[in-house]
């Protein structure tokens, strides 16, 4: 007597605009979260890594990456948003909107906010806005994204088209810090250079790679309970186009943000993600390396400017000649990542 | 001057009914251990992920997973217990006693129970209980293991027989839960399937797989402290039956408990651990698949039932047509584990 | 516009004599870390693992295994000290001067003591004294260590020679430990033999062996926010001498520690590092294993003595012979390590 109680996830006629998805398994961020986070993806911001140095810039405690708090909200919606996604395709609106202290519990809830059926009438695209919540309820992230999903039966009627508008980039004039970098100190942070050095067009390669192996980015996507089956079946996988697992694009994000210490290391508090592109995949033995490049400036504070930056991540080749598109505006072969965010950084 | 300090684990010889064992290395559980054990397995149920979620259902604070406390006092038995040990036979009247917490210190004893000398004259079987305590001396977790162990001398005669009487399972009119769970939440916990929705009978298929390999079953098994050789020296085991590391039981168990929270999510605590056959090796690079059977059902609480689960672990094949034995009564090739326990599950 | 903004690390023009280097990324030592330390390194001291056995022996709470704590201080350095390193010579006056609990945060100074040009004019060596600080400026970890570095430019002119004083050994009328050993419990410990059942000259076989993955000596790396690229670029390796991954000698370190509790387990406090030597390299897939030789014996209290430990770690041999050096007096193939440090220990 075989029954049906296992997650079928939702097909694209499920996600009706409006539509609300409560997500399962709450998870409490602890201090060991914080030390596999590290120890998986090198992230060495003083900010996230010490209580003390975070205590001194105006944070109540040890304090959690908003990435890794990202991660963990993105992979909370996987089972209800993306189980028979075909694709990934993108983020916007991305916001951290309080901090997130080690001891704090994360849920997430997603509403649909736009659909829209593709020509061959076997998949569409949906918009859905997710949000992580604390155990106070505040709203910790919130973030756009869009997915390709299957459709449960090709017969059924397309609906009417409702695509969301969304930012390119979240405005600087809406952007603040919470903290107060005026006692920031550059020596325990790790890098000399503020606000002031970083110019409009700048680019910075980050020089290190990181080579990623099978356990660790499986250990990592189940740290943030993302279960989506191409990341950990390599029997299932060999059956694929790839013919293997597939690395979840949120380790390749933490890897090149934690590479972009070496040339950031102060622009440490992500304050938004604005844009986020996978433009091709990794898969265990690629070396990841990854560069920067300064899109925009906007002051916060007398203490703190922020920086738009554009973050690339590229695998098996260094950065000296910042890899990103080739001459048919394609992404370059080899490019992983081209994701936009803004972040806080001391002035002078 | 070579010394002879290093453990030289116990023989068959050495398990005189009644022997009481002292194990070694006392472990305080800590948040980092209940975050490596989801990175490492995959873990789900949100009684052991949320603080707030536990808390809600009449827990304490932020819980440990039972099965994660039964692999650390496994764990401290394996030099006493299972060093000189052939195969690890079975496991019986295992019993969840007490919640633990972040923080608790765990220590463990054990007894013997009974042996029984093989008819080749150079091996015995040895039963034990396992006993798991808190730092305020409290039973945690309970067991029955027996073990096949070399004896030191083929020439040293045979004990009188003494075979223990076990249950096959753990009675149910002897089951509690010590928790509430009427306040449940079915969007949290990730199922809208609670006791009545079971059938004796039912089988499950978990549907997804998960590869696992060396760095993760190594990790794993360091975590629970188990220091069993095949585990960890590829070089000794070149020269073993099968020619390299043997992964750990125990990270079957896990593995396959966490990929039952697909069709099973809201049977969250495990209550006792009936019985337990591991009836064929995992090793690197294999796919562990998954799928249950509900063998009984029980009431414990208004708000509370019980049931009991047969959880097979197979590799390298999904479990659509649930595979277990074939027409010869033996394990089908493939199956890993057949485990049987009891799990509280919400009632309506 | 590309900006040179990454860290060019130090060369050895840069460190002058009294320089004083202020390392970047403080670091809150939590209870993930030690649960890491374990998982990765196969720990098993009970004084590192248990709060009540901790707190039995005279320490405050949940303590931190001296050499995670070298660890941690080591990695800050790697990019002012040893970025542009050819090779990492020793260590020496290694001295563990406070207790490390869980959430205390970790930073680290060096000052450049000594420094000699080789006669090639293209490298030098640099003598530094690192020193691990807590959150209340106290001094826990101090220890000297020299590495040959690179020239910027092989035309700058030889500085003065200045090879700083060093003690063979950390003298035995200098050390103490903290806590009391009158109540240490040899069963939970893990061995029966004190102080006074070890010889100078005595040696011993820890029999067991650990292979080490990829993975494995990555994260734990990363834990230790060490960067030194030839842990984690395959890409990069593949040009260089050996064609892959270096394993950070630390991790050689940390697991013959570990691998020598079968036979020292009460040796359990690591006063000091007199010495070091990392003889070989250690690569994936390579199995360690480990002996000691008891160097020297003091009494330091009515209820703890102190054993001189030479640590030798070999791979992919076991040790009944004590495997050191060849005939030629130079390190015998395979030899990974040649430690040299005290451990506290109790007294009968």
């Amino acid at each position: 007597m075989a029954s049906a109680k296992s997650n079928p996830g939702n097909y694209f006629e499920d996600f009706h605009i409006g539509r609300e998805l409560v997500h399962a398994t709450p998870l409490t961020v602890s201090a060991g979260d914080i030390s596999l986070y590290r120890a998986l993806t090198g992230s060495r911001h003083a900010l996230y890594s010490s209580e003390t140095f975070a205590m001194a810039n105006g944070f109540k405690g040890l304090a959690v990456d908003p990435l890794l708090a990202f991660h963990v909200v993105f992979g909370k919606s996987v089972p209800d948003i993306s189980l028979n996604a075909v694709a990934n395709l993108g983020y916007a609106e991305g916001r951290f909107s309080a901090d997130i202290y080690a001891g704090d519990t994360l849920r997430a809830v997603s509403e649909v906010i736009g659909r829209k059926e593709n020509s061959n009438g076997k998949t569409g695209v949906v918009w859905v806005r997710t949000m992580g919540l604390n155990q106070r309820d505040e709203v910790v992230v919130s973030y756009i994204r869009w997915v390709m999903v299957h459709k449960r039966d090709a017969a059924s009627p397309a609906p009417e088209t409702d695509v969301p508008e969304m930012f390119d980039a979240i405005p600087a004039d809406t952007l603040s810090t919470r903290h107060d970098y005026s006692a920031w100190n550059d020596d325990l942070a790790g890098s000399p250079h503020r606000f002031e050095d970083y110019e409009i067009g700048e680019k910075i390669d980050h020089v290190d790679g990181m080579t990623v192996e099978e356990a660790e980015h499986q250990t990592a996507t189940r740290l943030y309970q993302n279960t989506a089956k191409v990341h950990f079946d390599a029997h299932a996988q060999k059956e694929s186009r790839f013919g293997k697992r597939l690395i979840y694009g949120g380790v390749v994000i933490s890897i090149a943000r934690a590479l972009s210490f070496n040339g950031l290391a102060n622009a440490a508090e992500m304050l938004t993600i604005n844009a986020g592109t996978h433009a091709g995949p990794l898969f265990a033995g690629d070396t990841v390396y990854a560069w920067s490049e300064v899109l925009d400036k906007a002051e916060l504070s007398d203490s703190a400017g922020a920086l738009r930056l554009r973050l690339v991540a590229v695998k098996d080749q260094q950065c000296e000649t910042f890899p990103l598109r080739g001459e048919d505006g394609k992404y370059a072969p080899g490019v992983l990542l081209d994701f936009d965010y803004w972040a806080a950084i001391p002035r002078r």
